[in-house]
């Protein structure tokens, strides 16, 4: 029953963690930073060992200051924290090859057994690398660089295909050198603090469980807005689009934690069921039910704002949207007509993740005179917000203290940075973390992944093929209009959009 | 539809508001004050005169300075506050007469007139007297005094009696003059904000109410604790003792308004009625359910603190509880088996007054390893602060921020003083507004009145026949041990003893 | 707590039950026939006498002979009956006097005076007369043969009024000689075994009271139909019709004992206090929720019908609906949006009188596709047989036995005639009895009769001033097919008219 | 999503049906007449062939010879009931061969693709011999006898070895042969109508789920009894006892699935899932929640009924239970505290097998007083008998028609030999069309088996090491008084105790 994470350090095996596309963005942002920080807390195992790895030539010493340029402390003013950054840089690596190369990789493994030293070895491969070259990486360092008497693990990174078809073909193709417990699919906003408190505020309070169904929950919102564009690096992103970018993955992981059923313990494999058992019971996106969005450049106040097509890096007349709204159903006896609407944009007015649960009227309602004229705006809200600033909140109604007998609507408030001092760990802490000790509950099974793209590919499809084109909207703003119409077609409103009663 | 206190002012009507007991504490320190804060904030009718009723003799300057030594703006710096004092004080008058007198009546009849100047005359008598006179006044008030062509309304302060049977006897002697409708009976912990709210909570909001019966909560407590003893006033509570002060009006009133139906309406008739209900549907308590306590001298820190019965006011020997604890139960479909727990006492640690609604614990839970050794402390509980610094606040289950599973309890949390700038209305305006309005919600009618001693005077008997000792409490404790026996017995703690979880 | 009926026979008092109207059809087919089976049964107090009073001359014997024709034993082979029949007969007088005359009733309380003896004297009044001389009677009862020392009780049977204002008319006339507690306004409706049998089913069994509200029924259907038309004496009826003369009483009656909320005990008050709030819960109704209809002639298989109008008794022209349909609504937390529907008529094809509790679709039904293609015809039903051949039973769905897995709708049965071998009481011998013990449950208080007119006034006024035209239908058919609309247009069904599913 | 069943007769492959251990008496008795039935009903494939399996030599003449006499036409004088004979006799053939010899079953395979003449090749072996030589056949089945184009399935009846450790290895074993998909483990309780129908109820009818759990329902019980002994055959019974006989297997399939959550829809691993979620939150049995009992002889009218020992085939002194009770929990969210109470017994004084679900107290019961002195038997109970004479009926809380109000409890009741006139399947004729339709539905998966044993073992394995002492009682009687015990422990009763009651 004892936490899994706290007993890495006892033990007297090593780990080695290879991080593949070492010199990437990625690895220099995220990953070097969060296995530092794991490090600072005291988290690693006692015997590790990092390891960059990547096509470029660069020494043991270029790659220290490669990653010390990234690295920071928990706290600014953190005791011994150039201390600590020492002695985790040298205990960093480098080895070049190719990501396709066997040799490469048996002259990896060599050097990782030297730091082994006869210990047992378990060996963590974290493939920061493009998709196209996933599988050859995969099969050089199970082929050439598992480890002999512990565990191989991969983490790898989306995207996990573009739809139904590629995604088996990579889960097939991974499964020729690995099996399934061996594959780690990162999704990190499954790493998220309040994406993790999901379940214990559910499950540990007995006064949200009863609330948690159709009875009371008039519709759940999944909100993911970023307050900027493409900004040049649009190659990428041109190919996936949002919805294959932040919906399919990220909002439709938290939708099915947020509406699984009870699992049968915290066990990965438990909660994983359950979130299979949601993507099962609903029924692929219908085109009717999605609006795709793209923003267009303007200028105000003398800046300019340019259009995603103004991006050099995407294609001229590319219909790719950078936002997308959509309503789901889970036909379950649970959730059986409940809107999930979701939202992902770019370049829109704010940067914000959050989920909003908005209940139901209140049946017979004494006070309705007494509330204002937009009855919607007086009914409770559950506000879970992601990033930033986290924080919980219920909207409740309320009477307005003084004389007379006038409601509004106050939240009860739980804000996390005046409630907890303590900084909040990267979702790649926690995500690296569980991975090194073998905690799959925040990785994506196979299962799981084809459930989520058989919801979607429908969709996709149908978008590319009748080359569907994207209500435009200006950078900065609130994203399409026809989102609302969306919302209004099952008579919600969307959350987010009332700054007012936010 | 529309709220009745606003009304008021637009009519040509008069309204006489007789303070009989004027030169007494309570007329001075809230009575006259709340008439000032309520024509402050504009609330009284445009035709209305204030006159003071008292045996001693005074001139109208003498009341007017004896007033307005007690009168404070809302807000401190305020505007044209001088300015509005004196057009109150203006307005006030003083008519010395004894309380059983036709005569002075009378007298006080043609006094009024003179203000009313022939238009519609409405009458309003605020007794501020003790309770063995108070039927010689409303006789005479009645008799001599009524208006001819308005209303005629009485307010009454507790006591009303000390029993079954002399409240009985005082409310037949009332319906001798008054019929049910003239009689406003007050209870001035239903005019405090956070009483008022208690509505608003449970029926204006969706997810308070499906939480709100014996499959959610496990039991309910109503707190009250005064920092401070009799300090040389004992005279009257002797007589009474904590039970008849605190318990049997405004706790059980607040039980009353906590655990009815849903009304019909917000209408006073149909809200008493349904309290009543609550009330009828209770057993008497029992002694076995009984805890009585009664303060003791000690010395700490050089500071002296009395005993009860070293007041001088205070019979040698008394008996009287300062201190009582009690577990009530309702015997219907939505509370069958759930303790209500009461407490209140005088000279303990801490002033408060509080409702908390402590929640069963979560059937078949999964964190039930991760929570701390005191499940009892790990369960949802639903504080609403009635005084003093007025809140709302609701405890939490929720993961510790950081890389670990750890849990903690947390508030979502609703700070009056936060949220709503302005200040609090003190509860005898509001009432006082009611009163001049025929508002009746917040008064106690005559069958409640009825069914509330029904519930204690067999206890109040027994202890007294039975010369129950009370159980002594150092002055400034938390008062008797016995208290936590009486929780326990029923499996529950007292919310407000663990000072860390408050 | 012990049941009020069988404290009647102990007493040594005498209650005198006057008939007044004894020559009237209601007196001889209900009402002697009813007080027979109470004395067979043994539950008429040991010192009773029976008077008819009406305005034609006939003596003590040609009175029994009259009653004696409708007098039959509970079960025809009865023991002893030709003997108690004598015993009866023997306690049953006449007076023969006007309705309002001071010296008739003057010289009856005479009478009744001789047969008291000096004991305790208690008196009923069983008004069987029409509307236009109750009044009168009343007064002449009420001055000239109160009981001196004991009660004097009033029934009186509908109609009460014609609306509002000639309902508030008759009771404030009423109340000039009776008070509250002396009037017993009988619905006979209420009297019947089933109706009775409601708060039983709901209160005593814990599987009905969570299924009980908006979120588990669809829908609930007061239906009652009559195989034959007015036959001749349709000359009262004309006058009032069908929404006055079953739906405004009857129906409504039974609809506010349906849906109340638990009272606080099973005391007539607290019964009559919940109906009522039932009541005015509800907003008037509507002329869109409402189908009038009346039945027209036809011939078939030699058989002649005749049409409302051929009733030489019925004006010609007459619009006045003999068959109604009407949608309503309870505007409180238990009933919000929940449509109760009401469907009364005279010459349909079948003679009933039930309610049909339809419940609402299985969210996320794993079934779906195992059931019928009418999914309305899935859900469950509780129905309630009132009469004839009083039943209850309960639709499931249900696999049918056999190696495929095909579903069908059963009925889980409790069929009176088969578990209970007694004959079941008329509806008149429970509330006579209930009337002698005083025992006002199923009797209608003034306000309850007030809020029913409030519901339907409004409506009748607008057909009248409006003459809107019924829709005419086949005598022995099934209706007006607009009743069918307007089920439709609330999305349900009438559970009566598929002969399959009944 | 269409019914698999129907699928199978379209087909062109063919089947093959070997019944391994063909002259046994479950052969005899339950297999062949069921594959007989099938065929009568039209329901085996187009070509399908039976052969008979054993060491004994016997011609496909003798074997006919053998299986008609115990064929039976479904209803007796159907049509054409001895033609249909006849054909089935025909396609039925016999093979002689050792249990453990590939010879045997490659001779086998020789002859079963002459009747297959090149069609796709189906082959199902019905295992219907002792669990010792199990593995030999499996693998003899496996090697010798696999269908080379189609599917080869094995079903196997209990035991499935007698504790967690026999059951894991034989489990282990069968694996080194067939896959999970093969392997079709039988518990034909599974196939009894009623238990298929437990779902249908729950899941097709909104009135029952909203009941399932903790909060309406006071205990679940599950009762076995046979109203026989061993009757000179306690050979087998003797080496595992009535606690492995039905308990783990019969009883606990049928708790689990009347326990289990929604499964995400009726495929098989969906409801096995569910099922092994139910088992995963039950904690082992505790000795102390466990009666254990054994019959003993005595005479009665003349007849002597024997004890358990008196049978030749039952050592001496053998303390295997013939009786046992037992109190489970499941720890989740649903059914936390409730106890499952399950009894089973040979000897008994009645034969039956049902499920009774006993509902809680009315709260705040209003008719308490009207109710008998024994509140536990006046609460809801939903009893489903599975056999003999298959119903199932809802006691409920009714007025007694009559003038006085007493309640009593009647049953809303579905009685099955009423409402349906077809005879009911044999149990075993569904799962030997479901094995060849491949629907798993029914048939146990090894983790379930797994799942279902750790519930056990421990309390076996104390039980024979402390030598407890089973608790005699009568032949015919109702079992060990200790029973009662037990039920008392939890404060409920057995529901099949109180005759008047059933």
């Amino acid at each position: 029953e004892e936490d899994v994470r706290f007993d890495i350090k006892e033990k007297e095996d090593t780990v080695s963690i290879t991080v593949v596309g070492a010199s990437g963005d990625l690895a220099k942002k995220k990953i070097f930073p969060a296995l530092f920080a794991l490090y600072y807390e005291d988290c690693l195992p006692k015997h590790f060992t990092v390891f960059g790895y990547a096509r470029s030539k660069m020494t043991d010493a270029e790659l220290r200051v490669m990653i010390s340029r990234t690295l920071t402390c928990r706290i600014d003013k953190s005791e011994n924290c150039g201390e600590k950054m020492e002695q985790f840089l040298g205990r960093c690596f480098y080895h070049s090859g190719q990501y396709d190369s066997d040799e490469g990789f048996a002259e990896l493994d060599t050097k990782l057994k030297v730091h082994e030293v006869g210990r047992v070895s378990n060996r963590l491969f974290y493939l920061s690398i493009p998709p196209n070259i996933f599988i050859d990486a995969v099969r050089c360092a199970s082929t050439s660089a598992s480890s002999a008497n512990g565990w191989t693990r991969v983490i790898v990174e989306k995207p996990f295909g573009r739809d139904s078809e590629s995604s088996a073909a990579l889960t097939r193709d991974l499964k020729q050198y690995l099996v399934e417990d061996q594959i780690f699919r990162i999704d990190h906003y499954l790493g998220k603090e309040l994406v993790e408190n999901l379940s214990v505020l559910r499950f540990s309070n007995l006064i949200f469980e009863p609330l948690w169904s159709r009875q009371y929950i008039r519709n759940v919102q999944f909100i993911f807005s970023e307050n900027f564009g493409t900004e040049g690096r649009g190659g990428y992103f041109d190919n996936y689009g949002i919805i294959r970018d932040i919906m399919q993955n990220h909002l439709l992981q938290i939708l099915a934690l947020f509406a699984m059923e009870t699992p049968v313990s915290l066990d990965a494999e438990d909660i994983r069921n359950e979130k299979v058992k949601v993507l099962r019971s609903m029924k692929p996106l219908q085109l009717d039910d999605v609006v795709v969005g793209q923003y267009k450049g303007h200028t105000e106040g003398g800046v300019t704002y340019p259009a995603y097509t103004d991006d050099k890096t995407v294609p001229k007349g590319s219909l790719t949207p950078t936002f997308a709204a959509a309503a789901l159903f889970i036909n379950n006896a649970r959730w059986d007509g409940v809107p999930f609407l979701m939202k992902a944009g770019k370049a829109l007015g704010s940067k914000r993740a959050e989920i909003r649960v908005q209940f139901r009227h209140v049946p017979g309602n004494l006070f309705k005179t007494k509330l204002g004229p937009d009855h919607d705006r007086s009914t409770n809200e559950l506000v879970i917000r992601v990033q930033p600033d986290e924080a919980i909140y219920l909207k409740i109604n309320n009477k307005v203290p003084g004389l007379s007998m006038r409601l509004d609507r106050s939240n009860l408030n739980l804000h996390y940075a005046a409630r907890y001092s303590k900084e909040i760990p990267d979702a790649y802490e926690r995500l690296l973390l569980d991975a090194i000790g073998g905690e799959r509950r925040l990785f994506i099974r196979s299962d799981e992944l084809d459930a989520a793209w058989a919801l979607f590919t429908p969709l996709l499809k149908e978008l590319e093929e009748k080359k569907v084109e994207p209500e435009l909207y200006l950078y900065g703003s609130e994203g399409p209009v026809k989102a609302h119409h969306l919302a209004y077609r099952y008579k919600v409103q969307w959350g987010d959009s009332d700054n007012e009663h936010r």
